[in-house]
């Protein structure tokens, strides 16, 4: 028998794969995972901090008890008539649980449901962005999709998107990598717009449509425009007048608007979150304004991102046709799982005044939303002690994006090592101190600057280690290539 | 300000995704719902009797007591300690949820996880596979990737292997439309080989050559092979020569195989499961063949398929390089959801003889699986006793995929509206009769035979009505189209 070569190696897969990036998890983050474990098998070297990943129950964020404890009843409903049970969950808890049974198809959460999610759930999600936004009119449930996290349904949305070879997406610089990894992997083109970090990461009309000029002259076809509020990595919360810029653009360009709103409960400064479905009703443009919005379990407190769990929303305005078409690529891979809608459920329709477990569940809330506050400023004020680094206030969002300068010896010694040069930064950070942040050039920077992304999810304990340690190896990485 | 006219239309949707076909949630499932829904709604009409999915839990089938305890204690871990569940849970499930609980990141399945999926529990399904299989060798854990279900698994690695438009995947035909639709999705070529209905849906190396190379003549190049055991939707469980007669094909053409063998432990005849992984060993191909295969928490007599929870196992051969890119893709969108890890975890390593729970494991597991077996013969049978139809044995998987003899007239009929004689069957057979099946021209078939698929998952009176349901309606078509 004939044996062939290897086959399935690079030169034989799909060309879009191997261009594709995605830094979130890359080279410095595998690298930090290997530390850890050799650190924790040998009990030596210093702890890791990872701060690479906005994936707060890992580094000890509790979750809201009620959603758990729900939860829990619909996996094994026999403990809904366990009268052992009834001092430890509260009442609402068994009543909640019932509830949700009720419909989720055969009472079963192992069953595969509508490709769109739960109808009943779906009609929450409706129901739930009718209230956020103060809507005159009814969401149909019909235009939510649940989705196992925002991220696969954004994918989607790209795959309809992205056409031919021609066409472009515009993405905020700097951008979280889901963007420029996807767009990447369908063939498409990344098109990005400079967020302005000197005015607090803002965004410009005239940016906009410079970006769109330079695609156009370029023989791009701009098919949507992606805006992530609050940002990400940026941490800016966008005014309402950054909204409407960004609405009277798309209408104008006839591209479609992807609003990524899932940091929407993660808010620390006086600007409050304002969704763009809110502000589209207000200028009036509901019946004609193409856009799908997204949200998820996975970041404000709820933090519960092992449970894949967010969902789309489909402006009135995006045709039916195109709603069949994201129907029919999402029950490919049939539904997404059923846990993660039942905690979408609970996000959307969480204890109100006078329910058993409300007050807990507004203490546990608040102690999460006012402790990554408090992280969000210290870790802020931290970075603006270190020589030649600036870095905007974080509103929200769960990241500090610091602005580094790299010394030149540095940026040389990188080049040599065929790295950036904030990849090296990091790296060395890594490796000298086990703090776990994510280069700039992995988000995208204005060229010639330099940036690292850090969660501010840990301890308040172990964000004061992180400070100093960035502190200690900051001076000396200086002092070890100064000029 | 201007407002353009509509965007989103199909004339502006990647042409790939328009081609795209997946019946299986497609017209007839549609209006089954909307039948469903009315009749509930005005208590009329006969219940509509879904036999188009692989849905158990939804058509009543129990969960399996200790899994379902145990995810419940790792998603309230304040359980663990409650007295008043001693009584309720084994004392296994106690001691298990703990053991889970320690692997978990931060000890809460509410975190994201290394993409591939939890370490340890990878290391289970390794060791499970070297259990099943007897090898000699030990499988690593980094070449194994948990996944929301075998599903987006398989659509991951297609991704990778459609490298350009003259990339073809051979298909068995009939398959499983995730296969075809995924596969038009990326733009690359279904390469379909027949399976001899008349020899039980067998398979013959003849066959898979004369399908090489009318695709080769065609300036298609092969990438990869499919092969689904137990098959959907033909329920055939492959012999030990058809296995080897496939691997033999593979290492000859240089094609790596994809292994479907999420139906593994939905085996009703006298002929086992054997698992390609271990027939490469046994043939001592190990070191060179390139193999993918996939394993699922939704079928078997887990049947959870709202969990999406399942493996992928790349055989020692794929390359390093092609994990990172596979690494790489699925990173993009995290981790698959932890209690479909949790339940992998479970799957592979079920209670075992002395555990506490280990007779009501296996009890509920033999009355599952020995009702699929009832229920699967009695449906076959009856089909066999219907004018012009015959139906091959289910020896696995959930199915059977009976051949009908549509009436000249009714074919007519059919191609004046524009639809498969086989759809419009169905569909005559849903709005008479309430049962909802998929027609054949979803899975393909021989050109001139037609076929329906149909699960046996309802509970036993209700298969006799669904028998009795279509043997009226049968007779009454064939007379209303006879010649």
């Amino acid at each position: 028998m004939t044996v062939s070569n290897r086959i399935f190696t690079r030169e034989n897969i799909n060309p879009n794969v191997l261009a594709t990036k995605f830094s979130v998890r890359g080279p410095i983050v595998v690298r930090a995972d290997e530390i850890d474990r050799n650190n924790k098998n040998n009990g030596v070297g210093p702890d890791v901090l990872f701060c690479n990943h906005g994936n707060p129950q890992e580094l000890g964020q509790k979750p809201i008890t009620f959603f758990r404890n729900v939860l829990s009843l619909c996996t094994s409903p026999e403990l809904i008539s366990c009268e052992g049970l009834r001092g430890l969950f509260k009442e609402d808890v068994f009543e909640r649980a019932k509830q949700i049974l009720s419909y989720v198809p055969g009472g079963q959460t192992g069953s595969y449901t509508h490709t769109q999610g739960i109808y009943t759930i779906r009609q929450k999600v409706a129901d739930f962005i009718v209230s956020r936004d103060k809507l005159p009119y009814k969401v149909a449930p019909e235009n939510i999709f649940l989705c196992d996290g925002a991220s696969p349904a954004i994918q989607h949305c790209l795959k309809l998107l992205v056409k031919n070879d021609r066409s472009g997406i515009m993405t905020p610089v700097p951008q979280y990598p889901l963007y420029s990894g996807t767009i990447q992997s369908l063939g498409g083109h990344l098109v990005g717009y400079n967020l302005d970090e000197d005015q607090g990461w803002s965004l410009s009309a005239s940016e906009l449509e410079r970006s769109y000029a330079e695609a156009e002259s370029k023989g791009i076809d701009i098919r949507a425009l992606v805006v992530i509020n609050p940002g990400n990595p940026t941490g800016r919360v966008l005014p309402k007048e950054s909204l409407i810029e960004v609405i009277e653009f798309c209408a104008k360009r006839g591209v479609i608007l992807l609003a990524d709103e899932v940091y929407q409960q993660n808010v620390y400064g006086t600007r409050p979150f304002i969704s763009f479905t809110g502000v589209v009703e207000e200028l009036k443009l509901t019946e004609s304004f193409e856009m799908i919005s997204f949200h998820s379990c996975s970041k404000g407190f709820l933090g519960e991102c092992g449970r894949r769990g967010g969902y789309m929303h489909l402006s009135p305005a995006i045709s039916r046709e195109a709603i069949d078409e994201l129907y029919k690529m999402c029950s490919i891979a049939l539904c997404s799982n059923v846990d993660g809608q039942v905690m979408v459920d609970l996000m959307v329709d969480p204890p109100k005044v006078g329910d058993a477990s409300y007050e807990q569940y507004v203490e546990e809330r608040d102690a999460i939303v006012s402790a990554l506050k408090r992280k969000a400023k210290k870790l802020v004020l931290s970075f603006g002690e270190l020589k030649g680094v600036t870095c905007q206030e974080s509103e929200g969002a769960m990241y500090a994006y610091p602005k580094i300068t790299v010394p030149q010896k540095a940026v040389l010694v990188a080049n040599e090592r065929g790295v950036a040069a904030d990849a090296f930064y990091c790296m060395e950070l890594l490796e000298t101190t086990g703090v776990c942040v994510v280069p700039g050039s992995g988000f995208g920077q204005k060229d010639g600057t330099f940036h690292f992304r850090t969660t501010f999810l840990l301890p308040e304990d172990r964000i004061d280690s992180v400070t100093s340690r960035i502190k200690n190896f900051h001076q000396d990485f200086l002092e070890k290539y100064s000029d």
